[in-house]
């Protein structure tokens, strides 16, 4: 940098504070970068792109600023003075127009900041910092003439290098295809569109504006995406839609196995994603009101069987020990190869896994939650088919997933579903009369102030009746029957029980949640034994795999739970300490983020510094294999039963009701004795 | 590089006579590299690929290394002993088993030799060196193990930067694809084909050599193809067909013409051109007996039409004023991406152009002749359908194209036709009897040797009889009709001129150049009128246009002629002199080096430092626009007229025969006028 007298302009950026001296004439936008204000500009001084307004606030020159500044800023051109008229800005200036002359304090408002931040919309209400991979210059091209030969992508070259300092590039050939016409029918002024400052991959004639990205969320049931604007981090449509690939097989363990019994195995399901993700481009593109060419880069994050189905490489070898990726690291590919229906110049990146079992969605989940920031150790838990699992903070990170298969997602359930309209997620037992009220997805009132039947108006019949029990219904129904005593600890009906809501059908238990009067089939909606199994297994499975991480790290408790994932996001944590999905915290420390995943892949859609945070994170952390782990099958035994107030769970004291039936005479198993060798006065 | 003591062994390597010390116990291999001697190896130490044999040089030791070398060279294993012994190579050692325990003085045989030299087997006989872009490298991976998780291609990244020092790679989609199932199929050892040093392009289960590119010149009338084994340099196959783009237009020109007036012009061309690449490929592998996919890497040039078009670039800015290309520079581009059925991972290099007329295949004659080494004054001609033209030396160079038209290569001349047997490429003419003698492709004897007709017996007879006439035999019969006398100086035939060989079509002559009998038809072959005015348009285009870089250079003579291109091979320099194509020049320096654009093709296929070369000369030269130039169309008026010796051909003189007929009385022009004014008295 040069240096500068005292005689030269003192110039002082707000809100940052930067300040320094520049040359007398120097435009405020370069002024800006000198002192390393980043002002947003893609027209670069052509009047065009109206980014870089800028506030001077001198004293009592701030309010006009564009009549009063010829001891500041040079005077405005008629043209500048037109412009700011029409936005409705008259109290400022164009930064890539006006030269500093004389000392000045300039206001850059939020809107001109380059790499703006981004409150998420969500429950932790984040900020992503604006830094997409995609960005557009506007640029105008010497024209082709006699006697010189540089070829017209030379002279682009060239024009780039000169206004934006961009060096090394590279063009797509589709783009190359087209730069002549373009060139010509944009009069030789033309706006290009960079990927990582490296790669051209669009010219359009003149003066454009628009760049936008995908952000997908490949889970193995669920395919979640957000549409972005990568000018503004707006989210311009969200879709979510099943994953096709169910139809050949509902967990990773078969879909693996549908790869390895058929030799098209791989190639249907990549298809059926391929397919399945250009519906998703198409209809989010269609929401937000542009062209699903216009896309012009993808973020996808999915668990390594998903990502590698995805790019098309077989998973075999992730369904067996030693569990091996074909690649952990980030990637970038082009769309078109994977035969998405994107821009056809546009990028993919692929955010990286951590190991065989636990993939980018974690790697998305982390980037969007940051443990790695904190002194305090939070439990990061998405629970999906697999649940991923990750334990730290700042100074260490270890990972590992459970196979908790899809009973958490309403599989394996007999009156299971997903969460839809009709789906029961609420669930209370009045622990007198062992009747159940509960509330359906799309219906406001809870079951017992129903107005069912003839005797009530058409209009006041709720709209939606019980059509079945998604996850978190699953969870609430099964721990209240517990604090009911419908439940004994050891997961069975208590046999001594005696109610018209619980029926028996060869000695096995099955209590009536919904009436045949609440149920839109016109029959009871059960909860049976074998779902109670089912939930069990898959809780034990989580909490072993947590409570190994716990030796691992030789913590007995911790500082905070983040259940990510659709899942956890609707799953009440008192229940989901209750059932013993989760170790002991204070219940206020327990927050439900939504789909992590998904909010990482849209902060490494808007921010590519991010996508190296990601891969150094994912080296960083250490992956646990708790699946082979020599304690795993004691953890997971001692993990069946359904837990109560003990020293494992002193946060859950009071909220438990005193033990019933015959507890003590059925106990039996690890859990139980602990329970019992550990019972302390409970509260009232 | 460590500080090595006196005491440290001192090795000599022979022939470069490169010397230095190393640490006792460094393996040969090792040592060569360290003092900067290239010895070829493949599988890195594996004693697999018997390509690292070096001879120990030292006094009475040398006939028996293997048996005497503890000295010298560390005693051999049993394994390397009973390879050599194989190799019938019991002199040698394998220098990546053999420590240098000693002073040494290693002989590395030239196969050993990376980077060899490979000596073009055409005109010039000249040397390449060895350094393709693809080459193989064999690796043992760290296999793949229950807590380790980098994946399978960190882990062969790893490898890759430990054993080769190969750094910061890619790979290609396809590869890693298959890569894991290859790992395991090759129990961790595989043989890796980079590209570039940079992308890994194919993987192979154990050890496997095998490395092959293709180099095509894509002509507007021919493609000619060369398949080469790019361990070797060897030309495995060469295969030449005709373009079938002519069938959308003959010349460059009628190409574009047919891009601008057709919506799917340019589809068609780059398709019909890919096809034909894709035959081609087929073909050379077929013959070459190796599979179309293992081609592994292609280079292609081609003039800038042929070039925008291969690449699915519209040709329609090179058919006007500027001329601009859409990109000058060399480019790569996955095959795939064309359309081109090679290696899958296989990538295409183009070379880079000059201007708008004078494209890659120009360049590519540039390095086969590399004209800019020199300090004589080349003149570099290469007809074609355009010829382009390049004067200069090392220190300046010029380069200007032409447009010549189809005329040189037997299009627009009544009986033209291609270089195929049957093709009348000789003539003499009796200056006495004005009758012509001939020679065709494919036959040894001259007519008039021919034994045709019943006398006969059936194997006496021509195998092939006259056809028609090809570029060659009409430069020759134009000159020998001028140089009989049957042709005035302006090119009409003498119309006093009364044979039974000329007859006259509404005062138009024709010369019967075969008879009916000597005729595939049955009808003569005859040379019109028209025939001779394209002949002297095209050489009048040629000549201006070096004569214009002559006139720039501010030169009257040049120091040798450059003749490329199948056309220049063929045609006799002294009639190409005698018709006033070339300049005058002593005929000794005027050589015909073949397909130099075809060479170029193949240097740049096999020795990737080329490119780079290639890429700095298109940039150095100054290209000369002719068309447009002021000067151009006296230039080429004043070379319409068929010169004899004057003082714009000293060298031609004694060659020529004194003047015939009229030619005073018809001579006008400028040409004709300069002649009679500088006319000289003729050596016997």
């Amino acid at each position: 940098m040069t240096d500068h007298n005292n005689n030269d302009p003192l110039v002082i950026f707000m809100p940052s504070g930067r300040r320094g001296r520049v040359s007398p004439g120097t435009l405020v936008l370069d002024a800006a970068r000198q002192l390393g204000v980043e002002i947003e500009s893609i027209c670069g001084g052509r009047l065009t792109c109206n980014k870089c307004r800028v506030r001077l606030e001198e004293g009592h020159f701030a309010k006009h600023a564009i009549t009063s500044t010829p001891d500041h800023l040079s005077s405005p051109s008629a043209e500048e003075v037109r412009l700011l008229e029409r936005l409705d800005s008259l109290d400022c200036r164009l930064s890539c127009n006006a030269q500093i002359v004389g000392d000045a304090l300039i206001f850059v408002p939020e809107e001109s900041r380059a790499h703006k931040q981004v409150v998420r919309k969500d429950a932790t209400m984040r900020v992503i910092d604006l830094f997409p991979a995609v960005r557009q210059v506007f640029v105008e091209v010497d024209q082709a003439e006699l006697g010189e030969h540089r070829g017209d992508w030379g002279r682009l070259q060239e024009a780039l290098a000169a206004k934006w300092e961009l060096h090394d590039l590279i063009i797509d050939l589709p783009v190359l295809r087209e730069l002549q016409a373009t060139l010509r029918q944009g009069k030789w002024a033309v706006t290009v569109t960079l990927w990582q400052d490296r790669e051209v991959i669009d010219v359009q004639p003149g003066y454009a504006e628009g760049v936008y990205g995908l952000a997908v969320d490949i889970g193995s049931t669920t395919i979640a995406g957000f549409l972005c604007d990568l000018r503004t981090g707006e989210i311009l449509a969200t879709e979510s839609m099943m994953n096709p690939q169910v139809t050949y097989g509902e967990d990773l363990m078969s879909r693996v196995s549908f790869a390895m019994m058929h030799n098209d195995g791989l190639d249907k399901m990549h298809t059926a994603v391929i397919e399945a993700l250009n519906r998703l481009a198409a209809s989010t593109a269609r929401e937000a009101g542009i062209r699903q060419r216009h896309i012009q880069e993808a973020v996808f994050v999915g668990n390594t069987t998903m990502i590698h189905i995805l790019l098309g490489i077989s998973p075999v070898e992730l369904g067996g020990a030693p569990f091996a990726l074909a690649n952990r690291d980030s990637m970038d590919v082009k769309a078109r190869e994977l035969g998405l229906r994107l821009h056809r110049s546009a990028n993919v990146h692929v955010l990286p896994a951590e190991a065989g079992h636990v993939g980018a969605d974690n790697v998305a989940a982390l980037i969007a939650e940051v443990p790695y920031t904190l002194d305090e150790v939070t439990l990061l838990v998405d629970v999906g088919t697999n649940a991923e699992i990750v334990l730290g903070n700042r100074e260490w990170m270890y990972s590992a997933s459970s196979p908790t298969g899809p009973a958490f997602e309403g599989a394996q359930i007999r009156f299971g579903m997903r969460a839809a309209p009709g789906a029961i997620e609420r669930v209370r037992i009045d622990p007198e009369t062992k009747v159940a009220r509960f509330r359906v997805i799309g219906e406001e009132a809870w079951s017992d102030e129903w107005q069912i039947g003839p005797q009530f108006a058409a209009e006041a019949q709720p709209k939606h009746l019980a059509a079945g029990i998604c996850g978190s219904g699953i969870i609430e129904v099964v721990a209240e029957m517990f604090l009911a005593g419908i439940l004994l600890p050891d997961g069975r009906f208590n046999p001594d029980l005696d109610h018209e809501r619980i029926t028996w059908d060869d000695r096995r238990g099955q209590y009536m949640l919904a009436t045949a009067e609440q149920s839109t089939t016109g029959s009871p909606i059960l909860v049976t034994q074998d779902d109670v199994r089912s939930i069990q297994l898959a809780k034990a499975a989580l909490y072993a795999g947590i409570k190994l991480l716990m030796n691992q790290a030789e913590l007995t408790q911790v500082d905070r739970i983040v259940l990510a994932g659709a899942f956890g996001s609707y799953i009440d944590p008192k229940y989901a300490m209750i059932l013993g999905l989760i170790p002991d915290c204070e219940l206020t420390k327990v927050t439900a983020v939504g789909n992590a995943a998904g909010d990482g892949a849209r902060i490494a859609l808007l921010n590519r510094h991010k996508r190296t945070e990601a891969q150094r994170i994912a080296e960083w952390v250490t992956y646990v294999e708790t699946a082979v782990h020599p304690d795993f099958q004691q953890e997971f035994v001692g993990a069946i039963h359904i837990p109560h107030a003990s020293d494992a769970f002193p946060h859950l004291d009071g909220l438990l009701p005193e033990p019933v039936g015959q507890r003590d005479e059925v106990g039996n198993g690890r859990g139980e004795r602990r329970r019992r060798r550990t019972r302390k006065p409970q509260t009232p």
